[in-house]
């Protein structure tokens, strides 16, 4: 068991034994619901890099949405799905990564349906690289100012113009919408995350943690695109 | 199919019409093998920040193993082994990630043991963040130079005092060791070994690719610790 698990574990009984059911509930703070999107091809970085910092965050459970139940990276390792995407999942912040699988789900029908129906029950949407191009096919980011990949820039904008894409930034946060560049961005734009609901120091401490060095401005992009 | 795969399979094909068996063999140059240990409670970015970097190189395979067929990420997310622990893989690269489910393993002398036949029958061995640590206790670094999280330093310091621990450095590159410092750091390291394979072109390629900001110093160590 892992060492929050049985911390975890451990309060429920003492807590239990002490109070009546329905006042159980009041006293466990609900965990900070992640939900993933995975598809064949997903770019791993896009998905673990972001799973890294926010993971590290206390009282968070992270899990996996996917068309089946595993899928495989395109760098080869494969993951195994935690939910089924048959229904939409309420959730704090839903994951979308980007990857080579984006080029042919930017036309399939019903992943572009379920997207939207899932950011709608989701409380953030958070996508990286190439994700956002699988978010503005949907119709979701129309009026948004959003970024994506810069290596893929011309082609995502080719999907939608009524999305406000940003040439130069790491990411871009708009209320309920976080874009970020390419890749790596994601790991940057978490941590950016961890700071907006839990604090700098918060995030500072998964930075320190994890012997990163966190470009913390989302203004600072050395693979803008001059337009 | 994956567009290198696709690209791969076309290949063969076409060789196919035109040569002997025996002549196909020698034309096809070998993927690199790269083989990734996993554990349950294996620290996410440990694995997947070299498996991104590393994967995005030409004519690369990378497969993991494991005691089990899914292993569980500290953070949450579970993946799926390729290659059972009953026997050993030659293999060009063999990586071995740190995390929170170090601190068990270097009491089982069933996987230190496999640690050290696997280890014998790879090119080299690539540990991240606390995996020194196992490979220390396997007797694997023996007299080598190396290094390992910088937040857990004192731990893994006390597991052996026949390893050369530096105490400040983002990886230590010893022929066929090549150890990094905490989590982050073996993205980094995993770079400085796609130059020191395949030359500084392709790991600048690859950095671009995913808009990364390489720490290419390994002398430059911010997480440092003082002796």
């Amino acid at each position: 068991m892992k060492r929050r698990d049985f911390l975890a574990a451990g309060s429920v009984a003492l807590v239990g034994v002490m109070l009546a059911p329905q006042l159980l509930a009041a006293t466990q703070e609900k965990p900070l619901q992640i939900l993933a999107l995975v598809f064949d091809d997903y770019e791993t970085l896009d998905l673990h890099g972001p799973v890294e910092m926010l993971g590290h965050m206390k009282n968070v459970q992270i899990k996996l949405v996917g068309a089946k139940s595993i899928i495989r990276s395109y760098q080869g390792p494969r993951v195994v799905t935690d939910v089924s995407m048959e229904q939409v999942t309420p959730c704090d912040l839903f994951i979308v990564p980007g990857g080579l699988g984006t080029r042919s789900l930017v036309e399939d029908a019903t992943l572009l349906s379920w997207l939207n129906a899932q950011a709608a029950v989701s409380n953030k949407v958070f996508s990286i690289c190439t994700g956002s191009a699988l978010l503005a096919k949907a119709g979701v980011l129309d009026g948004v100012s959003a970024t994506t990949n810069k290596m893929a820039y011309q082609w995502v904008m080719s999907l939608s113009n009524k999305v406000h894409w940003q040439p130069s930034a790491r990411w871009v946060d708009e209320g309920k919408f976080l874009t970020s560049s390419g890749v790596s961005a994601g790991t940057d734009a978490a941590l950016f995350y961890v700071r907006q609901l839990r604090g700098d120091d918060e995030a500072r401490r998964i930075e320190r943690l994890t012997e990163y060095h966190w470009n913390d401005d989302s203004a600072k992009d050395p693979y803008a695109v001059e337009i």
